[in-house]
C-alpha cells in the first residue's frame, strides 16, 4: 500500500517480478477490496502470490513513533511475516522512517552492526555505484563508516555481482591527510587488513565518474550529496526540455536522447537487517518496484547478511574512538 | 601566474575586465619576461595596469605551509599589496590552500569572524545561488554556520545585488526537527532576530531548484555536494555528447543546446577577509577570470566587509556551544 502510485504500481511491478523469478512466492499484504480486482488483471502476480488482508496503511508523512503503534498496518504485517520466518525479506515503497524503525525494532539488525544504513544504486559513467549511508545516520563516527564499508562491499557482491568491489570513502580531497579525524581513522582501519578492496578517499565528482564501486559516507553528507546530484540532473533535464522543444531539429535531438536523459540518480534503497528489507523509492513506478524485488532476491540468494558477518569478523574497530552521540 | 592556462588566460581576462570597468586600475604581478609580450597584444589591459615583476610562482599542488615561506612569489606579493593598502583586493586563479593561508595570515580575517569561508555561485533554475562553505572548514559548529549565513547574505547583496536575499541552511530534511544539534541550534539563532531573511532548512535538490538565494553548510558537506553536482552534470554532458554525435539530427540538436549545456556548476570562489580576496577557479578561462574580477569589484564597491560587520552585530552567537575542534 506504500508509494505514490500504490497499489496499482506495486501490482504491475509484481507482475514483472513474477515473470523474472519463476520459482518465487510472494506474500502480498494490503487492502483485499482494492487488491483483488488488480490481481484479476495481473495473472502472473496472482499465480505467484498469497494475499493477506490488512485494513490499515501507514501514511507517507506519518512519524515513525506513531507508525510503530499501528499493529494492523500492511507494512507492520509484512515485517512481522519476516520476523516470524514466513518470508525471507520485505520490499516496500512506503514511509522510509517507519520501515527503518519497524525493521530495527521488530526484525532487529545484525548484532555486530551498530546502526543500519540506507543505500542507493546511482548510475555512473562506468556503471552502477552503490552509495551509503543516505540519511539513516546523520551523525557517524569512524566505526560506523567502517561498518558501512563492509555492508557496501557485501551489497555490491550480492546485488551487482562483483567478485571484489572497490570501496571509496567520501572526503574533501583524495590525499591521505585530507578531512577530519573521523574519515582518517576509518581509512586507517580499512587500509590495514579489512579484507575489502579499499581504494582510499574519493571526492564528490567520483560518484558520477564511477571511480569506485561503493562510495561510503555519513548519512548527512550522503543525503545532501545524493539530492544535490539528483537536483543538478533535474535542472539539466529541464533546461534541455526547454532547449529541445524550441525547434524541429532540436526536438528530434531530444527524442533521440530521451531514453538516456530520463535516467535519474537514485534508483532504490536497501538496508541490511537480520533478514532483508528493501526500500523502494516512494515515487517508484512498476519497473523500479520490480527492480527493488530483484535486489531483495539477490540479497537473499547470495547470503547478504552472512557476507556482512564475515566481513565484520575480519576488521577490528574496537580501538576506534566513538565521536557520534 | 596561477591557474591552468596562466598567464595567457589572466591577460585575456584582464583585457575583458578593463573594458567592463573603465576607471579601474590593476596591479599585475608576475614574470615580467612572460607578461610584457602578452601586454603588447592586450591594449586595454596594458593601459589599465601597472606591472610588478615577481620571479617565483606558487605551484598548484604546493602545500600551504611551504607556500607561506615563498616571500617573493607573485601570489604573496599581491596579498602584500592588499595588506599595505596599495590595492583594495586580490583576484587569483592559483593554489586555493595557499591563497587562503596567505589571506588569513598576511591580510587577516575580520576579527568578528571565527573562520573564513569559501563561497561559489552555482546556477539554478531560478538564477544564481550563493553556496558556502565549500571546504575551508571541514568541521563546523553552530556558530560557524551562523557566521557563514551572515557572510552569504552580505555576498549576495554585494555581488548579486539582491536587497534582501533568502538564506537556507542545508539539512537532510526541511522540517524543524531534522538533522543534528549543530544545524538545529544555528537555525534557532537565525530564525530569532538575525536581521537576515532566513528561509529555514533546505535539502540538496533545493540548490539546483533555486529555492533560496544563499545555501549555507559546513565545509565537508558543501565540498562534497558541489563536486557531486558538478560530477552529475559532467556525466550528463558526456552522455549527451555521445548521444548527440550519433546522427545528423541529433548533432543539430546538440549544437543548438550547446551554449546552455556547457554551463557548469561552480563558477568562482570568494572568501571574505578584511580586504577582498577572490579565488577564481584553477581551470578558469578568460571569461570566468574576468567574472572573478567583476566579483571583486562588486565586493569592494558595495562595502562587503562592512555589511558582514553590520550583520554580525545583529546576531548573538555567544550562547551557542562550540562543537568543532
Amino acid at each position: 500500500m506504500g508509494g505514490d502510485a500504490a497499489p496499482e504500481m506495486v501490482l504491475a511491478g509484481l507482475e514483472l517480478a513474477a515473470e523474472r523469478h519463476p520459482g518465487a512466492k510472494f506474500l502480498l499484504i494490503g487492502d483485499e477490496a482494492r487488491l483483488t480486482p488488480l490481481l484479476a488483471t495481473h495473472p502472473r502476480a496472482r499465480a505467484a502470490c498469497l494475499l493477506r488482508h490488512s485494513a490499515e496503511a501507514i501514511a507517507g508523512d506519518m512519524k515513525p513513533t506513531l507508525a510503530l503503534r499501528m499493529r494492523g498496518a500492511s507494512m507492520r504485517m509484512a515485517i512481522d511475516a519476516v520476523a516470524a520466518g514466513e518470508a525471507d525479506g520485505v520490499v516496500s515503497a512506503g514511509n522510509t522512517g517507519a520501515l527503518m524503525a519497524l525493521a530495527k525494532i521488530v526484525i532487529k539488525t545484525l548484532p555486530e552492526i551498530d546502526r543500519p544504513a540506507l543505500a542507493a544504486i546511482a548510475p555512473s559513467a562506468r556503471g552502477d555505484v552503490v552509495m551509503l549511508d543516505l540519511g539513516a545516520n546523520v551523525q557517524c563516527d569512524a566505526r560506523n563508516l567502517v561498518e558501512f564499508a563492509i555492508m557496501g562491499d557485501a551489497f555490491a557482491r550480492a546485488v551487482l555481482g562483483l567478485p571484489s568491489p572497490t570501496i571509496g570513502l567520501l572526503n574533501v580531497g583524495s590525499e591521505e591527510l585530507k578531512g577530519d579525524d573521523r574519515v582518517r581513522q576509518a581509512a586507517e582501519v580499512l587500509r590495514a587488513d579489512s579484507g575489502i578492496n579499499f581504494h582510499g578517499f574519493v571526492e564528490g565528482h567520483d560518484i558520477a565518474t564511477g571511480t569506485v564501486d561503493v562510495v561510503v559516507t555519513d548519512g548527512f553528507t550522503g543525503n545532501v550529496a545524493l539530492k544535490t546530484g539528483e537536483g543538478a540532473l533535474k535542472l539539466m533535464r529541464d533546461l534541455l526540455r526547454q532547449v529541445f522543444t524550441s525547434s524541429v531539429p532540436a526536438r528530434l535531438g531530444y527524442l533521440l536522447a530521451r531514453p538516456r536523459i530520463i535516467e535519474g540518480m537514485g534508483r532504490k534503497l536497501g538496508l541490511p537487517t537480520e533478514r532483508v528489507v528493501v526500500k523502494s523509492h516512494g515515487g517508484a513506478d512498476a519497473m523500479s518496484f520490480a527492480h527493488a524485488v530483484d535486489v531483495g532476491m539477490d540479497m537473499v540468494t547470495h547470503g547478504f547478511t552472512q557476507q556482512i558477518r564475515t566481513g565484520l569478523a575480519r576488521v577490528s574497530t574496537q580501538a576506534l574512538p566513538s565521536v557520534a552521540t
